[in-house]
């Protein structure tokens, strides 16, 4: 492992996604994506009481499907790198405990996927894990009770608005193996913070975060957006995306534009499904990039992406207390199987 | 850097805490540690205009000042490593934002010190940073209002209720350094999971995840608790100290109390300073460690300690909610300097 530029580890050796797997809820599963995931929960609840037992069971669901799929058992696994939306990350925290594996909880709101599978494989890669678990989660009903208001309210919400993906997706990460995809090259972001203030429109939050990590990660590593097949953002919506391609133009003269896939944009259908903006919310970059992008990764389909998750980092608190949201972006460099095709 | 035995992971270039700094509130100024911290704000909003934003002052403050000490800027350090007890973990990513570090939120409630700092030499010892932050807050007001009651509302605590420390603790990694405290050995813990409902008593929830970390940390090292100068708790308090002996001697047959030093117990005077069963929040054992502790690992005093911090991770709605509190302790072996004696 190595620093390139001043932003930009390099992962030598490589380090695998083995396996990943993504669970969804109803709406979701209704999406243009509806083939891709390991399950559906028709039920918003997934059988449990609450609606936050609801989101630590789909990150269970998530975790247990992903180490199946790797042939690995929690007791195999050296470490659980997890986090969640909810106030001190309870979704992670008790939707994994029954398993025991020694967990860091991360923090990185909607960036989360990137965060964890970012560490996961810097853990792997430097011998701290032999096998990792990355993991995420994000809920409809949790996120609007907590980030806005209770359901039973029917607030209404501007079209700038996301709307927060019922899902949790999950990783296994091992060393290298030339049949499955892998991580070369990781990337954390640092804070921005452009001083918008309307938890309403968190794209235009997240964008500059998004530009920031990609342009940084492309001077250190001397290449172009077209050396990628995707860049793949997770969840700027179709506002932030917009917005994304305005600054990358107009602060570094890029066309981030041409190979740009947002996974807020694909996971619903923008007119039959009424979800404004896209989908938002830890779940939703976990549950495309654990389904959709992994598998077309597996077979080949698809070379190499750069996945960037992008995070708003507010809380109510601070909202109230009128301070602007502060947004981050952590990127992972995923590349496609040594040899062959293998289809998950 | 490998691993040993099933949880352990082992440093082997040793990388160093080349400064660290404490700053804290004014009744923990006032405690038996008074001489030991960097900096003691009388004033509990830190010259801010909210509590949470007095907090993420902490946080920058104790930043800063191990930075300055170790001779880096923020432009020079490659990541940080932060998380606190607030909501969304706010206090480290506005305390810290202006710094433009690329940055890893990381939640594990009291046990976020460790945390960090462990996370933080992994990435030091791989090559993936050369110099790395870890930093962690708490504050009694903030605390309060989000996990108990508003400070209006004049809420009584039973004697087994442990007060949230006002501070923060920082410091800086980098590669081995000859006159520099090292750390040789990380061991993270996971999720333990008694079934103790008492927020009011969190040592108790925390005491089973200390034992259970130390315990696995012994057997992977084939060591005994007489090999290390003291095992360092924060912050089981009274309660949950007394709580962590009997029950490593009833399951592991380990007397632990008999260099067993807990953050909780010595950040305050017990009889004068009426804080019932010590001190709590992720800044007690932040701000013990970077100071009091650092500077005896850096004279010499102390040769080898074991730093092991818990933390208690339900959250508000999680125990409104009828569930039992998880509980987490990670462990950081620290060691003092190679040679000679140095003065922080």
């Amino acid at each position: 492992m190595h620093r390139q530029g001043k932003y930009t580890i390099i992962l030598d050796t490589a380090p695998s996604i083995v396996a990943s797997a993504a669970v969804v809820g109803k709406l979701e599963g209704e999406g243009p994506l509806s083939e891709e995931f390991d399950s559906i929960f028709e039920d918003d609840l997934v059988g449990r009481e609450t609606f936050e037992q609801a989101e630590a069971q789909l990150q269970y669901e998530a975790t247990l499907r992903a180490m199946d799929k790797a042939g690995v058992t929690a007791k195999k696994t050296d470490m659980l790198f997890a986090g969640d939306l909810l106030n001190q990350c309870t979704a992670s925290t008790f939707g994994n405990k029954s398993l025991a594996i020694p967990y860091a909880c991360m923090f990185g709101a909607c960036s989360t996927m990137a965060l964890t599978l970012a560490t996961a494989c810097v853990f792997t890669e430097s011998g701290a894990c032999s096998t990792a678990v990355a993991c995420t989660s994000s809920h409809f009903c949790t996120a609007e009770r907590q980030f806005r208001q209770p359901l039973e309210y029917g607030g209404q919400r501007p079209q700038s608005a996301q709307r927060t993906v019922t899902g949790a997706g999950a990783c296994v990460i091992s060393a290298h193996r030339r049949e499955c995809p892998s991580v070369t090259a990781v990337s954390y972001g640092a804070v921005t913070d452009l001083n918008v203030t309307d938890t309403n429109n968190m794209g235009a939050a997240m964008a500059p975060a998004a530009v920031q990590t990609i342009c940084r990660f492309l001077s250190d590593t001397d290449t172009q957006p077209s050396d990628y097949d995707l860049i793949v953002t997770g969840d700027l919506g179709y506002v932030g995306s917009e917005l994304m391609a305005e600054l990358a133009e107009k602060e570094y003269g890029l066309d981030l534009s041409l190979n740009h896939v947002d996974c807020g944009k694909i996971i619903f259908d923008r007119e039959s499904q009424d979800t404004h903006s896209g989908g938002s919310g830890c779940g939703c970059s976990a549950a495309v990039l654990n389904s959709y992008f992994m598998k077309r990764l597996r077979s080949g389909e698809l070379s190499k992406i750069l996945f960037v998750a992008t995070g708003a980092l507010m809380s109510p608190t601070t909202s109230l207390q009128g301070e602007a949201i502060p947004s981050i972006a952590h990127l992972v460099l995923i590349e496609k199987p040594d040899v062959g095709q293998k289809a998950e």
